[in-house]
């Protein structure tokens, strides 16, 4: 029966001392990264490559690539985007790369990329991911991309969320307290999930800097039906309904 | 109002970027390093030396010290006493120094000692603890030794229920996401304690070892009334009442 992981943060993935590149690791950056990554594909973007830094994301769009991004949660000026994937609902991106920095998510990436298939996690597309995932059978690692190293609410949840997903079909085990946890978390908190979420200090974070409405729409269930896939440093979809 | 952190493993401790020293911090390792130096302090022994190799523990025995510990969950041959609190339970430890060794507890400690004042917690001395902190009106650390850094249960429901006690008071405030989650899940769980970390996966290993009643002892509440502190590389008892 294959496992089900939570790893908190990127700097726990090492003790993980995972061996095999045959796993599934779902990154979970909830504010804002990975929702915003989902909400680009889904709306028509070619691909997303996500870059460490500021500087690289200035290099490409000398190469004419749309480059977004923020640092703290605020826009960087000359970027063709911020953050916020409200941002993303529009028609100018269809069809163009974009690259997209932003410190926790891509982090997460390139942390976990040589154990296996990446894929991009956000409540916005919670089911295509369960499904997607119940199709291959094989080890899951929901990775948190949290706040710097440090562990993160609304991430948790949604690794818990997905954990519960997958467990309650019977074909899997959970491997570890972490996920263990997740599930419980979740299982007592899904009738509330907004509420319960309301006291993350990332969503408070946020709420500072007026991002309100992000925050609602990061929070959405299933409003994508979206598998987005890293391949070759490029996110694309490898899965891709209209409707949900 | 001073806060409260939990800090899930020794690996997290470093993004925390702690910079003052003047921190209360609770080194938390329930299965079983931290139940045992409790129980060894609450039962007479003068002293208790971490170290973190078997190597350092046999130098010591040679300096006449007795040696305390385990490898992975096992006793060592040549030592004076493996790493389970019921062998402390008897007189000939009174006035001892005693050196153990643990890979986890021990790492926790080395981790953090230069943050703060450094308390060992376990669920046998939780009123102690949490009493002695309210006196102190300092930010509080709790941090989780887990299992060669990776997240325990355990050792964050103990956090959970220590966080809960102290910020009850309303003296308090909850600094991170972890301290928040620590809280929710202890005010959850606490009717059912032993139910809920039935499912513990350091417990199962513990069972598997025959260790049930080790288990039973470390979550038993309050047996002793004492609040072992590190100072200059011993731990001693800083408050000690026969009667809880």
């Amino acid at each position: 029966m294959p496992d089900i992981n939570i790893i908190l943060t990127p700097a726990e993935f090492e003790y993980y001392k995972i061996t095999s590149s045959d796993n599934i690791i779902v990154v979970i950056d909830i504010f804002r990264a990975t929702s915003t990554i989902v909400t680009a594909l889904a709306n028509g973007a070619k691909s997303i490559i996500p870059v460490a830094t500021i500087e690289e994301a200035k290099q490409l769009k000398e190469k004419n690539y749309l480059i977004a991004g923020e640092k703290n949660g605020i826009p960087v000026e000359g970027f063709d985007f911020g953050n916020s994937p409200l941002e993303f609902l529009n028609d100018n991106i269809k069809n163009k790369d974009i690259v997209i920095t932003t410190t926790n998510g891509t982090q997460a990436i390139h942390t976990a990329k040589n154990a296996g298939e990446i894929i991009i996690g956000s409540f916005l597309n919670l089911q295509a991911v369960a499904e997607y995932i119940l199709q291959q059978h094989k080890n899951v690692i929901l990775l948190c991309a949290g706040w710097k190293n440090k562990f993160n609410l609304e991430d948790f949840v949604f690794a818990g969320s997905l954990t519960h997903h997958l467990y309650s079909t019977n074909q899997y085990q959970l491997a570890s307290d972490s996920a263990l946890l997740g599930y419980l978390t979740f299982d007592r908190s899904r009738r509330k999930l907004k509420e319960f979420l309301n006291m993350a200090s990332h969503k408070k974070r946020l709420e500072n800097l007026n991002l309100d409405a992000d925050i609602d729409f990061c929070l959405t269930l299933n409003k994508y039906f979206v598998v987005p896939k890293l391949v070759n440093n490029k996110i694309t979809c490898l899965i891709h309904q209209n409707t949900c």
